[in-house]
Order: structure tokens, then C-alpha cells, then sequence
């Protein structure tokens, strides 16, 4: 009940946030979290899909998948790429995130020729292995290097 | 007279959000936004100090030291420590945020005779050179690996 | 054949230097080269394992799995952990190594309660898509916190 | 004496190793040790420089600079530019090395109207502060995106 009216006022919130601020817009008082941009991961290309079993079993070893244009491929050129994909976990009833893992996307086929020569790529999409005993919310960050913070969320379980 | 207008809904939100959900709410509705914290790092050591010429000369390398624990040390163990710290910057008027660098700091002081026997240490602090042409704003971003993420900001002007 | 007799000349360097300097000595004119240790991973759990198919697309996305404690398992805690994996790519008749990814295992346990609390672990595992229209070697490095460096290759081609 | 005749040795085998492979050369034997290049950092500009004290008060932070491009400036542009400096630190009798730090240069001056545009540019020089009790080697590593991994090391004491 208290969870879901915090819920309808964090909506309140973002609608008012929206309809007054540009997102991104580069108020000092704002924080970081002004930077960070989301949104449908199946027309917005930039935004991160996490790929997990929503119920984890307590303490084995779990793979997540975050996927950076699952529906629609991102550009991959020096001029133009995802450079990294960072892993967040906030345990439920908690507020402090731990990361869980920071990966960089090295490769966007540059070489001594010119860009786009090399033909080596490492494309935006990694799977690793997780362990947790606690419910919480996966958080993943994505960053392209001309447009910015991407962000998306999804909330896991422990079996019983 | 916009833009003020604007700092004054702003506020008018925080105090919203500050009122009916505790920040680093595990939501996954509230978004990484909800995953930093901030404060006076005089008197709360993982905020990040961001020192700087607050004028830029054009194109110029000027010097920006991040620091945590400027006032009080931050610990420096195994079992907590600062492991990274990350500087980004948006031009003003601009939403498109730029990672200007990322730096892991690495040694703990752990070796295999256990925790805290290695003598060596890396401190939190870091000093870059960064050229800009354009204002704009640096956040800094700071991950304690067991009181999650921190930032700061600090803006600067080019001169004339 | 000129290639045979190099890697004999190779062998018969490495058979002097094993029985000359310990892997690993401090003499900086030694070189990094000096820091990297690597085994058999069925007997020496610090070797990253490559698995990825020996012969590639040109150009098409191909998992590359990487993995340490593939045969007997790491210990995972805030003393004793392995902080990263690194992937790098070097064409065949090429003289130039690009690193393809680098990926950061950050959660090990730890929390406000103490050192192996948070039930949080990140294995050290890590998939990707890598594409390349040229043969060459991967490496893999990897750094366990009190056990410094070991690494591993791994030659693929092109499918005709 | 022992210590003289294996620099003599390691001196002879780097000679073979010269007359016989080219640095660089992609045989999986040889292991990513064959990945580094060095040289003489005024001529070459690739090359770290490790500024700091030969002698260290042990305990005490003390500044260490790592520079690319001391001499020469080294290219920062989107096609061409230096990612990362990473730092290492091997103990005087010792045959672990551990990482120090890890810091990437993000910023290469692309945006979204094309590369070189942004004026933002990180440049690959950083200063950090460490503590150790032990004399020791510090190694410094680069990566160029297209030249491939470049490193230097300085050895350090301690104040009596």
C-alpha cells in the first residue's frame, strides 16, 4: 500500500520532471542523475536489455545477458560505438548499489590504415555469471561515446 | 527567467522525492539517478572534490584533481575502500554527457599472507589533463565498495 | 620452415631463460613480460580458459567465452578474488596487438556487515561477440588480487 | 655475482631473441610478453615515463606521474589516440606483481556532428598518490588503439 503509493508519486514526479527539465540538461544541481537517459529498448536502440531468470536461486551461479540494440543494431565504427557496459545490483530494502561488473568494449575496427580497417569488433553484448542470496533490482548503464548515458532496470527474486 | 523558474520546480521535486522515498530506494521505476548520493565533503569523506581553474583557456591542458576523503581519509583495506573514480562533463547547453576518464584503483594492501600485509596502497585521488573548447559542467563519480556511489559536480566557464 | 626454425630457436630461449631468471623476478629490465605466468588449467586454476570455435565467419558475431577456475574454482572473497579479464586480438603477419575487451569483476562479498556478507559475487566468467575477417591468436590475461598475472592464447582462422 | 651473470644471460637471450623474431610476432607460444614493445621515450613517443622519487618514505603517498608523448605529443583523435595507462608494482624479491592502477582516456573529441568536434579531449598523462613500505619495480603499460601495447618500468627504494 505505502509501496504503491510511493510508486504513483515518483510517477507524479517524473511526468512534472519531464513536462519542466530537458533530460540531460546540464544543471550542476541536477547530478548525475540528469545524465543518465532511458526508454523502450525496442525503438530506442541505445537502451540496455538485461536478460535473466527473474528468480534466482539463493547463492548459484545465474547468467545475465545486457544487450546494447538487441532490436535494432547499434553503429560500431571509432566513430560511432558503444564503449562500455557497466552492472549494478541494489539489494531490496537496501540503499547502497554495488557494482557487480564494469565491461569495455575495446575494439571498433580501427587500425594503422584508417578506421574500419582492421575488421575486429567487439559488438555491445555481454553474459556473465552472478551470485546472489538476496532479492534486488539489476541495474545496467551503457555509455556510446557521442550519445551519451543509457540506463534500464530489472528486478529479480530468490527462490524459496 | 526560465531557467530559474526551472531551478525552482527542480527543487520543488527534490523536496517531493526527498519526502516520500528514501534515496537509493531499491525501485527499479527510480533509475540509477536514484543510486548516487551527494553531500558536504567537508563533513562527508566519500564525496568527491573536484579542483580545478574554474576558467578554462580554449583548447588548453588544465589540470582536474578528484579527491576523496580531502577532509577525512577515506579507508584504505580490503574490506572497504574506494575503488574507482569516474569524471564526466556536459556542455552547457547541451544533453549529451561525454566519460572524459575512469581510473580503478587497484591495491589494497592485500597479498598472500592475508589482508593489509602488502604495504602497498593506491589513495583515491587523481590528477588529469583535460581540454575542453567549449563550458560546461564535470561530474565526478565515486564507488566505495561498500557505501555504493557518490558524485559531485563542478562547472566551468572558457575564457574570453 | 623458416617459421619451424624460429620456434625451435623460440623453445631453446625459453629453455635458457627458465634456467637462468625465476618467472616473475623483479629486474625491471625484464620488461612486463617478466610478470605474466601461465600452466596447464587443469592443474593451475589462475589460467584463463578460451573457448571459442577455432575457425570464424568473416565479419559474422562469434562467442568467445572466457573463464578462469574453469576445472577447480577460484575463491571469490574481498581477500582472494580475480579482479579481471582482458582480451586481446593479434592478426596473423601482424606486429600490432589491439585489445578487443576488458572486463572488471567488482562484487566479492563484502558489505557494511563485513567482509563475505553480502551474499553478491561475480564469477570470473565472461562471454562476448567478437568479428573478424582475419586469423590471428587471442589472448586472455587475467589478475587474481595476491597472485598477479596469467594469461593464455588461443590461434583461430577464417572459414574459406 | 649470481645476480651480474643472469643480467649477462638475459642480456644474450634478448639478442637472440632480436636476431630471430620480430617483436611482436603473433605465435600463441609466445605469449602476450611478445604483445609489448618499449624504447627510448624521446625518441619514441608510444613509450610511459614514470616520474616519481627513487626513494620512498615507506608508508608516506607519494606522487607518481605516467605520461605518454613526454617528449613527442602523441596523436588524440577518434582514429587514433592512447585508450589506457595501467600501473604495476613488483615487490624486490618477490614474484607477484599487483596492479596499482587502471585509467582510461575517454574523451577523444568526437560528438554527434563527427569525429574531432566535441573540442574535448582527455590527454594520456596521469598522477596518482601510492604507499608502500617495500622497495620495488613500478611498470607502466599503454595502449595506442592502433599501435598496439607499449610499457617502461623504474625501479624505486625506500628511505632508511
Amino acid at each position: 500500500m505505502l509501496r504503491s503509493s510511493r510508486y504513483i508519486v515518483a510517477l507524479m514526479v517524473v511526468a512534472i520532471v519531464a513536462a519542466v527539465a530537458p533530460i540531460g540538461s546540464s544543471d550542476a544541481s541536477a547530478g548525475i542523475a540528469s545524465l543518465y537517459r532511458t526508454g523502450d529498448w525496442r525503438s530506442e536502440k541505445h537502451v540496455p536489455v538485461i536478460d535473466c531468470p527473474v528468480e534466482f536461486k539463493a547463492g548459484e551461479p545465474t547468467t545475465v545477458t545486457v544487450t546494447i540494440g538487441k532490436e535494432t543494431e547499434h553503429p560500431n565504427t571509432a566513430a560511432h560505438h558503444i564503449r562500455w557496459i557497466r552492472l549494478y545490483f541494489i539489494p531490496a530494502d537496501s540503499t547502497l548499489p554495488y557494482e557487480v561488473a564494469s565491461f569495455e568494449f575495446s575494439a571498433h575496427g580501427e587500425s594503422v590504415l584508417g578506421t574500419d580497417t582492421s575488421t575486429l569488433y567487439t559488438d555491445p553484448k555481454v553474459s556473465i555469471d552472478v551470485r546472489t542470496g538476496v532479492p534486488g533490482v539489476f541495474y545496467a548503464a551503457a555509455y556510446c561515446n557521442i550519445h551519451g548515458l543509457w540506463e534500464s532496470a530489472k528486478a529479480i527474486t530468490i527462490a524459496e
